[in-house]
């Protein structure tokens, strides 16, 4: 097992290499809770629930689960609601803590709740797929969607243990592990361009750790998102609308494939970005198998753009590719964002 | 104009005589928004709403109002959704702001919108109550009730100023001036005895500085509630019950003052407070119009009790007067708590 700390406005581990059957000790030594909410989805709960359920048991910590429909319409206002009512139901009071058991969807839910519940309550995330183990699970974004758009209610809430059980992926489908891998090349271009040759290696845990270690040093430097952590929203402007314009039907992984395709085209079509980024990156997504070009015109985004979370005031923050390793964040005004786009589609 | 500094996760000036005309520029200097969101009930809108917009226009920034329905049934997951989309609708961005101008009711859900929308903007609080200018206002406790109880759904959350103009005290209605003055007891039990005699006298400035101070000074020893701030609970764990039981049809502060008075009776019969609080406190409650007695029998209470947010896996922590001006932390089984309040009935 190998362990990162995570030093923000909570100090706590990320654990890679925990087995999921023995997770139930390293809960309770995280939060000391006296009850446990194991929040997991229709598709995760069946393959693991019930041992972590057992673990906690075994660690003397009375356990529940509670299941939600597997897929992104869970994380939404009406699941959050009925969530926070079962907590009540179960009588979960400030000394009892909440369990995420999935991927994404389940772990913002899960955070966003831990976070607003009494005013906030212990948590653990574990994540069970690859984009959870390397991105949602670690930095404490917490949301649920609303009509509006994604993530627009939410909360900076770290969670109290990262437990990261990597022979879970082997029951995760080729798609969702896909998913992940956008954002592992994502930490390629941003930071350490070996992971794309380790993603084609597919060697899991180091894949693992070391996209954790980049995320972790970002967020440690900027967890409220003003600054330096922006720059893990590679691919995500774009990506955003490309996901609400197909009304959810692309994955978010995929989005963001597409979104880092558009946005290194046009960053090297402005001579801001070395053009051997594009045949790196190019071949990273096709190996993974990932879109490599725009899912939607750039006529259809105009007004998801413009309601992008990261806009402020008249002003947006892209991140732009510069070279294999790096990129920047440039400052675009809201108006100037389409023409800025347009070689890239 | 007085001002009090509070250090917390946000420092942030209370400001004591800010004149509601005046409140555009504090705004704007406070939270750097370009455009402001100013939440209010419709009590105080047809009052006070068009001078806070006329001052944030004069000031520079936008401003638009939404009002909601005045009374706790406000405080509840859809209008805090309403609230959400219509932000979302106003394109409101990480540089804008929102203002509660109202009393606890209006603070509260601002609050925990400010909290939440895009994991967390600026808010100011324009406390138009005593009871918000003396309690809610201050200290960042933000909420919506749920079903199963109030302010179950919540963040710690601090504004970013809180701007009290005593002159608006003249429009509030004497029932819920009263509302603020048990509140003001409150304070003058745990901390500072004199404020009862400034209660008789009606010297606002004085009352809401002295109140405002002992509560700045409590929440920066223990912002997240987990020591010293439990103080500020003093009649609360049955005053909540209080008002539960009676469908919200009683007051927050009548339910306080019932319940402190049924704690210190309760403390008196077991030897643990000195006998000479009962005939100040029930004075100072009589002269304010307050209830002096338990306004539901314990019977009535004991699931209310049982589901307390405060409790913590099988105890409670309660707040036990012992003399004039000091109150201390008693822990609970919560089984015992029904024989330990018998007293007080």
């Amino acid at each position: 097992m190998r362990t990162l700390n995570v030093s923000a406005s909570r100090s706590y581990e990320i654990r890679i290499g925990a087995a999921l059957t023995e997770s139930g000790e390293a809960i309770r030594a995280a939060t000391g809770a006296g009850k446990a909410v194991v929040v997991s989805d229709s598709n995760v709960a069946p393959l693991y629930l019930q041992a972590v359920l057992s673990s906690l048991h075994a660690a003397g910590v009375e356990a529940v689960g509670a299941v939600i429909p597997a897929g992104e319409a869970s994380k939404c206002a009406e699941q959050y609601l009925q969530l926070m009512n079962f907590l009540i139901e179960e009588q979960i009071t400030r000394s009892d803590a909440l369990v995420a058991l999935g991927g994404g969807v389940v772990g913002d839910l899960t955070g966003f709740t831990a976070a607003t519940y009494l005013r906030g309550i212990a948590y653990v995330q574990i994540p069970t797929s690859l984009l959870a183990m390397v991105d949602s699970s670690v930095g404490g974004k917490t949301a649920i969607d609303l009509p509006g758009g994604k993530n627009l209610c939410g909360a900076f809430y770290q969670p109290w243990a990262v437990l990261c059980d990597p022979t879970v992926l082997d029951t995760l489908p080729a798609d969702f592990y896909a998913d992940g891998s956008a954002e592992v090349i994502k930490y390629g271009l941003l930071r350490d361009p070996e992971l794309l040759e380790l993603l084609a290696k597919n060697d899991r845990e180091e894949i693992i750790y070391r996209s954790c270690t980049i995320k972790r040093d970002i967020v440690q430097q900027d967890e409220h998102d003003n600054g330096v952590r922006q720059l893990l929203n590679l691919g995500h402007t774009v990506g955003h609308a490309f996901e609400q314009h197909s009304n959810f039907a692309l994955s978010h992984g995929r989005a963001v494939a597409a979104g880092m395709a558009v946005i290194t085209r046009a960053a090297i079509a402005h001579g801001e970005c070395d053009a051997a980024v594009l045949p790196a990156l190019l071949q990273a997504l096709e190996e993974s198998g990932l879109p490599t070009e725009a899912t939607a015109p750039l006529s259809a985004l105009t007004t998801l753009l413009r309601a992008d979370k990261k806009r402020k005031g008249d002003t947006i923050t892209l991140v732009v590719p510069e070279k294999l390793g790096s990129c920047c964040l440039k400052k675009l005004p809201i108006d100037g964002l389409e023409d800025y786009l347009r070689p890239g589609f």
